[in-house]
């Protein structure tokens, strides 16, 4: 017989997190939101469905074609469906209000987005976002602006300078390039940005061969190339090998190799100004680089395209170094308010994924949730003393340390190991004889864990009770106080 | 022609909010989170979309029966809901993970709930509610304790004592009324509760029709009554005119209507316990009452029920004085696990409407928000001078103030008025005269709204220009910080 009982599980690629992950991931939001703030951009939320035209289907991933929404169609038959970034609704949003808007319109926004993917290990289908947008302003320095955020943003969350670095590229650089080396074919240009993509991988001897007749892998399985001539590979390559430690060498050999295209004197000179900005703004080049080599989101992007990278040498579940990839990004779209209104709004942006920065910090040793405590747990010793146990608390909670009795209906054994669980500082027993003492017993749970991990011979060290103090009932605050105190 | 264009609109029923809202309700959250914590609550957040057979139908208002979720097929064709609220997520969690969890389980959460309703003025199909929850704990206490954190949350808020009160009911209390005033047919049941629910706005006399053959209105409307004798009429109403400003006399009140009567009694047991641990608590009856004649929600909890009001009389639009009802509200549930488990676990818990603590905090004069400020705006005065622009916003952040150079493309009095829609406290204008000085000039821009707010001749005072000063450059940051700590 089928139960008619509904299963107990999320949908696929939604998960449920407690207060570990949600404190590191709070922390980061605490931490980014004032540099958000001070920088001059205004919070800004908008609801979690849209219209789905108003949406658009604007994905900036251009190597995941069935990524989807999740849509549905209102009472009235018109199609909404779930945000899958904050940008589309930002657009939405200045379409909707620009006569009324501080001009240009400076927004951020901490929100949940959604996407409609097939879900897998470590692969969600809900996570948080941390943008901050300009809308309205097409000076380059706006741009520089996001960048610099971007860089402050990350030294704000944790992560130490030299461990995480802000690459900038440039849209009209690659126009320039491609100008320059006569690629105008649109399969020719798709194949021209797949190669370059793989520099990381690959290296520019891989890269080499992707751009001419094709690659040969390890596995003997064949990759077209996009079939350049040998002077148009020698120009891309100069091109993705241009990057270097100081930002204007880096403009003076691009403008070697592209100088003199309309679009690559553009693109050159916008770099120009975003370098000048960056150096004003005291961000140097040790947090905020340009690479020619960087291609994601070129194709959404109109102008200039950032992304934030950790530098550290992470390990996978093998203990491979692996890269870490990509901890956010952003540029320039200047055709997005347009969709609305027919009107050209210039805009650039940045937005970091909050659980990838958690993951960042946790790789780089700096997990900020780490030190995660429960509350004092007042021992249910004697049912009849309740109201006792609940005034201990109350003086506890009055104090702003965190406390709870014991509402469960299992005995003193299981209690404890429910404070334990709790990762309780103490636990707090007041049986018959504290009460009549007027004395309070405290179990300093911190030092119980502290030495269960290093003492092996368990049942010796609990007889002797460490950890366990009896105390007149006015020291009870100042006791806990220490206990709290010593692992603070 | 149509336009192919899509509207820049959001859906029906879903709002855009700014920096001002979304200020008010961060601050009541980062409020209300550590009242949360310190009663020894943990975080827990659960996605935004669950299988609708695990959300079920649970909508507590039994007086709107068409509302209903927004669902939509995931791709293997079984049927997601966005939640609507955060209760059945947290049945459908702790149904999942019960093993594994510390018991009793307390958890708070905060998070987006969506209904799909007839929207309406004032009536959003989104909203955030901030709820706490104890699953696992049969005790009346833990139903106190739930109460105490109500009561101690309104105060975190900034309401102070005596403008707010929660009101406790028991369903079981009811059950034992209707039993000895001998009501057990359904539909007479659902005239009894309805009758009381009224006592607010039609008084006893309005409710002893009710509760009878019916009552006719002022526009000669008649709603036909619940049908029951003087006898238990007289019953109804000694029971509603209970509530007292003492608990403890509340409860003798009740034991002479409804003593006797096996649901009765353990309602009245059940409430004294609670009474207790209130009391040990120090919750006084100033802040927690017992008031028989709450019945929102007896049909959906299982017990006690409780409830937050407002207690400031407030205005509506034409300046009438309305009851602005609940803040929040919550009780025991003892089934919702059980839908998926088949055992039976206690539950009890609360829910706040963010939003609407937001506006009972405006009802009151103490919206957190209500000083919102800008950030300083650095006046782009001359083009080829943006690097020391850059520089000066640089160096005001790295002072923690907020600061922004003006990025648009308009004139000086355009850059004026934008720091001033900004709410800018202050903005910069550095020109050639006072880079040759090595000085900045400061236009204090509260001084600005503040004087303009009370001359009438504004072209006289803005020939004096009030509040501007020139300065050594070096004193930047404390002429700005001047300017902050006079309206702090």
């Amino acid at each position: 017989m089928k139960s008619d009982r509904p299963l107990a599980r999320a949908p696929r690629g939604f998960i449920d997190r407690r207060a570990r992950d949600l404190g590191a991931e709070r922390t980061i939001v605490e931490r980014i939101v004032p540099v958000y703030e001070r920088y001059g951009f205004e919070a800004l939320e908008t609801g979690a469905l849209e219209y789905a035209d108003a949406l658009g289907k604007f994905l900036p991933d251009a190597d995941r074609p069935n990524e989807g929404v999740f849509a549905l169609q209102d009472d009235d038959g018109e199609w909404m469906a779930l945000r899958y970034d904050l940008t589309a609704p930002l657009a939405r949003f200045a379409a909707a209000n620009w006569d009324g808007l501080p001009k240009p319109f400076r927004r951020y926004a901490v929100g949940t987005v959604w996407r409609n993917e097939k879900p897998g290990p470590g692969r969600f289908r809900e996570f948080v976002q941390c943008d901050a947008d300009t809308v309205g302003s097409a000076r380059p320095e706006s741009d520089a602006e996001v960048i610099a955020l971007m860089a402050e943003g990350l030294e704000a969350i944790g992560l130490p300078r030299g461990q995480a670095v802000v690459k900038i590229n440039s849209r009209r650089l690659m126009n320039g390039l491609l100008a320059t080396a006569g690629v105008t074919d649109a399969g020719q240009t798709l194949g021209v940005l797949r190669a370059v993509d793989k520099l990381d991988r690959l290296g520019l001897e891989g890269v080499k061969l992707l751009l001419g007749e094709g690659r040969k892998d390890e596995s003997g399985a064949f990759t077209k190339g996009a079939g350049l001539q040998a002077a148009a590979i020698d120009r891309v390559l100069a091109f993705v090998s241009a990057g270097s430690e100081g930002r204007s060498e880096t403009l003076d050999r691009l403008a070697n190799v592209i100088g003199g295209s309309a679009e690559g004197d553009a693109g050159l000179e916008e770099l120009g100004r975003i370098h000048q900005a960056l150096t004003a703004l005291g961000v140097g080049a040790d947090r905020a680089v340009f690479d020619p080599a960087i291609v994601r989101g070129l194709e959404y992007y109109t102008g200039a395209v950032f992304e934030a990278e950790l530098l550290l040498e992470t390990l996978d579940e093998k203990g491979q170094p692996v890269r870490f990839g990509s901890l956010g990004g952003g540029g320039r779209y200047d055709d997005l308010v347009a969709r609305f209104t027919g009107e050209q709004v210039p805009a650039t942006g940045c937005s970091f994924g909050v659980s990838r920065l958690a993951a960042a910090l946790r790789a780089a040793g700096r997990d900020p949730a780490a030190e995660q405590r429960g509350p004092v747990v007042v021992i249910a010793f004697d049912q009849a003393r309740m109201a006792d146990y609940f005034a201990i608390a109350g003086e506890l909670r009055a104090a702003g340390i965190a406390a709870e009795v014991y509402l469960g209906g299992s005995g003193m054994k299981a209690q404890m190991k429910y404070a334990d669980r709790r990762l309780s500082p103490a636990a707090v027993i007041v049986g018959e004889d504290e009460l009549a003492a007027g004395t309070v017993t405290i179990k300093d749970l911190d030092l119980g864990r502290e030495l269960a991990s290093k003492v092996a011979d368990n049942a010796a060290w609990r007889a002797e009770r460490p950890g366990q103090q009896s105390l007149p009932r006015a020291e009870l605050i100042p006791a806990i106080r220490r206990i709290l105190d010593a692992r603070a």
